[in-house]
């Protein structure tokens, strides 16, 4: 009976540690309060519509550029822990969107179903989809996910992938997030996935 | 009213200059003249029907190969002005297929979503959609499309995604260009970001 | 009527001709035998039913990483022969799972066509499809796929792209291959690219 005891203490343990979730606003506007970031709340509001294990949120806003993104994108992945991050704004055409370039600077993995999925289930709702340029990945135990700078278009896009969000998490060690099946029903394929 | 009148003004200029669109014909045997290059001329057909503001178009034809395509995407975006430029052959996976790995080598940003959205609308119709490579992407001022060599495919995927083209190219500060609404609703999220 | 019959009867020799097959199983655990690899089986047992004309197989287990995925892929497309490598295993978001790098690393052109449709088809059964990074593309004369490590999901993911490989492997000169219409329709857009 041992082995299973100790087992479910620690389960109980991980289970129980709160997630921190890095939310990233790239705007050169909203870094230089010419208007005040709206996307990060949204999202930050959307987690809590989602989430019913512990978590907390770390913020920050960064203007719009390669080495802006990334050493914030650095910071909460290595240093603040997150095991989570996802990012808005930048992903677009224009010259100053470069939120997918820092990203893949940073990741030692591209996934790129996310950015897929995020695409189709945009593309279903409007056909400028096509121009997003979102991707996602991993950085040592953090998955970083891109999401459009429009709430409306962030609340589609993060509710495409979410269903994919805890089991990945688990299997990059990042920890436990449990879900509103009413909104998102997390899927773990194998349940012994959760007590590697 | 003056900085309304100015910039209804300007904004006549803008939508009265015509727009350059180049199309490419990457083919070895259409280049030597050993057949004539029927999708250059099949695309130019399928854009009169498309637009309703004012264009001309630019057309070469080249060699398949990653130099001949690279040479004429540069020249036909930093010199001839064009503010579009599809190309037509050269996505699949023969050995002389090149036309994607031309592209990308003169692309300041990819957009994986056109390619995405091109292979998912020809997958409807036959399964080796599937072996298409094409991409698109951002040069300077220029948007490039990667179209396939068939015209009846050429169709089939240039209206899957050009809703999302006249967008585009007023991000990237192209130009301004009108769809005939019956075959191709343009969408523009933001009506500021025309006058912008 | 000569370069007629001649062209038939060399058309008789490439459909008689056995297409040799790759199967390579990335995986520490059954590289070392601490469990059976039932993934290799589960592939060989599905080309069996997909396929009637003349194939064998060649099946390799290694370890994950670069390293070995990529010197099994290296040998299976330039010394063993094998028109169709299909990788199983390694496709993930774990530390170990590197096949897609290795892939990338052995192909002279990647064929984004094929992760999108699979990750699309099996999107439509787990959520958890995004978090396959599966490629494909070509190395010479020979098609490397991806497919996942679950035998119920290697069945989906090659139903959902097998439509497209007959063709592929005759426009790269890898041979022939028929298949059984009752599971997959080879689609061949030209009837003379089965002759050139």
């Amino acid at each position: 009976m041992r082995p299973l005891r100790r087992q479910r203490h620690s389960w109980t343990l991980i289970m129980s540690k709160e997630m921190i979730i890095g939310v990233l606003t790239a705007s050169d506007r909203a870094s230089q309060d010419v208007y005040e970031d709206i996307s990060g709340p949204a999202i930050e509001t959307l987690l809590g519509e989602l989430l019913l294990s512990p978590w907390r949120v770390s913020r920050r806003v960064v203007p719009d550029g390669i080495e802006s993104v990334r050493e914030a994108l650095v910071t909460m992945a290595d240093h603040d822990g997150c095991g989570l991050v996802l990012t808005t704004g930048g992903t677009g055409p224009s010259p100053r969107d470069l939120t997918p370039e820092a990203t893949l600077a940073v990741l030692d993995k591209e996934m790129p179903g996310f950015g897929e999925a995020m695409r189709t289930a945009s593309l279903a709702e409007v056909p400028t989809a096509i121009l997003s340029r979102q991707t996602a990945g991993i950085r040592g135990r953090t998955l970083i996910i891109n999401l459009p700078g429009k709430p409306a278009s962030i609340r589609t896009n993060l509710l495409a992938v979410f269903g994919a969000v805890p089991y990945c998490l688990e299997l990059i060690g990042a920890g436990w997030i449990d879900t509103n099946p009413a909104l998102c029903l997390p899927f773990r394929p194998r349940q012994e996935a959760a007590t590697r």
